[in-house]
C-alpha cells in the first residue's frame, strides 16, 4: 500500500470505475472522481466513493480510466497530458486497440500501463457498484515495451490495493486469451442457443443438464457484447474460424459413415478432453479428480441446510455442486463433486442419516 | 400396473436393462433375464434383477431389449420372431436406424415400439445397476403407424412402472430432438475445449464459469460419443450444418467492421436469448425469471449446511445453486438462484445473519 501512487484520480464513475473507487477508500486512498455525467459523480461521492474532483484539488499521482472501450484511448491520452507525472491506466476489455490508439497519438507511453479487471455484472452504473466487485478477480495489466517498470509495478499494487490478483501479460496475449476463454464460448453458446428456435416444444422438454449449462451465457446482454466482440474482432475471428474448420473436418467425417469417419471423430472427442483438462477448477488450480455423489433432495424447505450440515458432520470438503432438474416430478437430485477418495465414506455416510444416495 | 404385460424378460443385462429388471422387481414383477454373456446374467441376478431365463419358462409377454445401438435391431426381430404374442421393445438412443432396419427384415411391427429411457452413467455394466437409475427420468417412447396401440400403451406403463416419465414421440422428432438438445451441445463442447490446447498456461488461468459450464461435458467418453454421433449422423449433421452457417454469418460479420456487421452480431446475441429462453427450468418447467443472490461462503466444512439453513429459515426456495470459483485464493461465492421477488429479502435476512452478499 506504501508504494501506491495516491492521490488517484478515477475517470468514469460507472459500476468499475465507482466499484474501483469504494474498494480505494475502503483502505484510505484520497480518490479524486470525474465523469462528463455530473449526476454519476454525485451518485459515486454519495456512496463514498471519494470527492469530485475541481481544480483546487493536488494532481493526482495514479489515474484510472474506466470509461466505455471506444472513448478511452482518448481519455487515456488526454490525462497523460493533463497530469506529467501521473502514471495513467484503464479498465478496457479489450487492450490491443487502445494501445495501438495511443501509440498512434505519440502520447508519452512510459506512464501509461493498460489493465483489464476480470469482473463484471448484469447491471451497470454507479448505484449498481460494489467496494467487493473486484475482490479475488483476476486483473490482468498488459506491460509494453515503452511502459517503466514503476508504471507496472504501480498498477500492480492498485490491483492489490482492492484485493484483486494481478496477472502480467502482453496486450495481444490479453485479446488472444479472453478470445478462447471468454468471447468465442459466448458466441457458441447463442449460437447453439439459436438452433432451439427452429426445435418443436416437446423436442426441448427432454433437454438435460448439458444443454442447460451449454446456453446459460446466452442469456447475456447483447448490447454490451457486441461491443466486446466488434472491438476484440480478429483474434475472436481466429479462434471461430479455427473452431469452424474444426468443424467443417467433423461434418465430412459425419457424412463417411465409414472407419475413417469414425476414428476423426473419436480424435476429436479426444482432443476435447485434453482441452477440458486445463480448465481450471476451484481457487484456479488444476482440477482435481473429483466423482459426484447424487443425493436426491424432496423439494421442502431447509432440507438443502440439512444435507449439506450431513455431508460436512462427514467431514467432506464440497468442491462443487448442481442441481439436477427433473421433467415434470417435485424431486430434484443435488450433485455434490468430492474428491476421488472420499465419494464412497460420503456415500456411505449419508445413506446411514436417511438419505438417498443414487451411485 | 395392472395393465403392464407379464412377465417381462430382458434381453441384455448391462447397465440400462439391468436397472430396468431391478426396478421391475422392486414392483414385484416377474422378470426374466438373457445376455449372450453368461457372466452379466449372473451378475444381475445375485443383484435380484430377476431369473435366468430357461427353456422351460413361460412365454414373456413383453420383451426389452437393452442390448448395444449395432445389435439392437437384430435381437428385436429374433424376439418378435420367437414370442409370437409378445409386445417387443428396446432402449436404444437412437431410434430411426433401428425401425428402418426392422421395417427392412419384414418382422410384425405391430407389436414393436421403440423407447429410449434418458438415463445414463459415466460407468456400465450390471454391477453399476441402480434400481432408481431411471426415477423421474424421461423415456421417450417412439409410436409408428404400423404399432398397434395396446403395444404403445404396453410401453408407457413400462415406463411408469419403473417411475420415469413417458413422453411420446415419432422416431425421427425422437432422433431430431436429442441431435439438437444432445448431440450436438456435445460435439460443440469437445471443439471448443480442444481451442484451448492451443492456449497459453497464463491464457488458461484467467478462464471464469462460462467457460468451465461450456467445457463440463467435453470430458465425456469418446468410445461411447462416437457410436451415437455415428447412429445419429444425419440429424447431427443437420443441426451442425446450420449451426457452421450461422457461424460463417457471424465470422463474415466479425470482418465487417462496421454498421451492418455490427447489426448481425446483434441478431445473432439476440437469437440465442430467444433461444435460451426455452431450455427447461427445475422440473421441466418454462425457466420462471431467477435472480442470483452471491453470498460469499468460507472454505471450511459445515459453512455450506450453515448458508442452506439460513436460506430455509428466510423461508426462500432455492430454484439452483452454482459454486464460483476464484483465482488463487481460498474463499468461494455460491450463486444461490431464487425467484425474482425474493432475492431481496434473502439478501437483507443473510445479511442480517451475518452473510456477506455480494450485490
Amino acid at each position: 500500500m506504501n508504494d501506491l501512487p495516491q492521490p488517484v484520480l478515477v475517470v468514469g464513475t460507472g459500476l468499475i470505475g465507482t466499484s474501483l473507487a469504494l474498494a480505494l477508500r475502503r483502505r484510505g486512498v484520497p480518490v479524486q472522481l470525474e465523469d462528463r455525467d455530473a449526476a454519476a459523480v454525485a451518485v459515486a461521492v454519495e456512496r463514498g466513493a471519494g470527492q469530485s474532483r475541481t481544480g483546487d484539488d493536488a494532481d493526482p499521482a495514479l489515474v484510472v480510466v474506466a470509461v466505455p472501450p471506444a472513448a478511452t484511448a482518448g481519455v487515456v491520452d488526454a490525462a497523460l497530458a493533463r497530469f506529467p507525472s501521473a502514471v495513467v491506466t484503464d479498465v478496457a476489455s479489450v487492450k490491443v486497440p487502445v494501445l495501438a490508439a495511443l501509440e498512434a497519438t505519440g502520447a508519452d507511453l512510459a506512464r501509461y500501463v493498460g489493465g483489464h479487471p476480470m469482473a463484471g455484472r448484469e447491471v451497470s452504473g454507479p448505484a449498481a457498484a460494489r467496494a467487493d466487485l473486484l475482490d479475488d478477480r483476476a486483473w490482468v495489466i498488459t506491460p509494453h515495451p515503452a511502459a517503466t517498470s514503476a508504471a507496472v509495478s504501480a498498477i500492480q499494487e492498485l490491483a492489490l490495493a482492492v484485493r484483486a490478483l494481478p496477472v502480467l501479460m502482453a496486450a495481444e496475449e490479453h485479446d488472444r486469451a479472453v478470445a478462447v476463454v471468454s468471447h468465442a464460448p459466448q458466441v457458441l453458446s447463442s449460437l447453439l442457443a439459436a438452433r432451439l428456435l427452429e426445435s418443436s416444444e416437446t423436442a426441448v422438454s427432454i433437454a438435460g443438464q448439458g444443454l442447460r449449462d451449454m446456453t446459460r451465457i446466452a442469456a447475456s446482454d447483447p448490447s454490451l457484447w457486441v461491443e466486446i466482440l466488434a472491438a476484440n474482432a480478429h483474434p475472436v475471428s481466429d479462434v471461430l474460424t479455427a473452431l469452424r474448420d474444426d468443424l467443417d473436418h467433423l461434418l465430412a467425417a459425419l457424412d463417411a459413415a465409414d472407419g475413417v469417419g469414425a476414428a476423426a471423430l473419436v480424435d476429436a472427442l479426444r482432443r476435447g478432453n485434453a482441452g477440458r483438462q486445463r480448465v481450471p477448477g476451484k481457487h484456479g488450480a488444476r482440477p482435481a479428480p473429483t466423482v459426484e455423489v447424487p443425493v436426491v433432495v424432496p423439494d421442502a424447505p431447509g432440507e438443502l441446510g440439512r444435507l449439506f450440515a450431513a455431508v460436512a458432520d462427514a467431514g467432506v470438503s464440497v468442491e462443487d455442486v448442481r442441481i439436477e432438474h427433473v421433467l415434470g416430478r417435485p424431486t430434484g437430485v443435488v450433485e455434490i463433486a468430492v474428491a476421488q477418495g472420499v465419494a464412497e465414506p460420503l456415500a456411505q455416510a449419508l445413506r446411514a442419516g436417511g438419505w438417498e444416495v443414487r451411485a
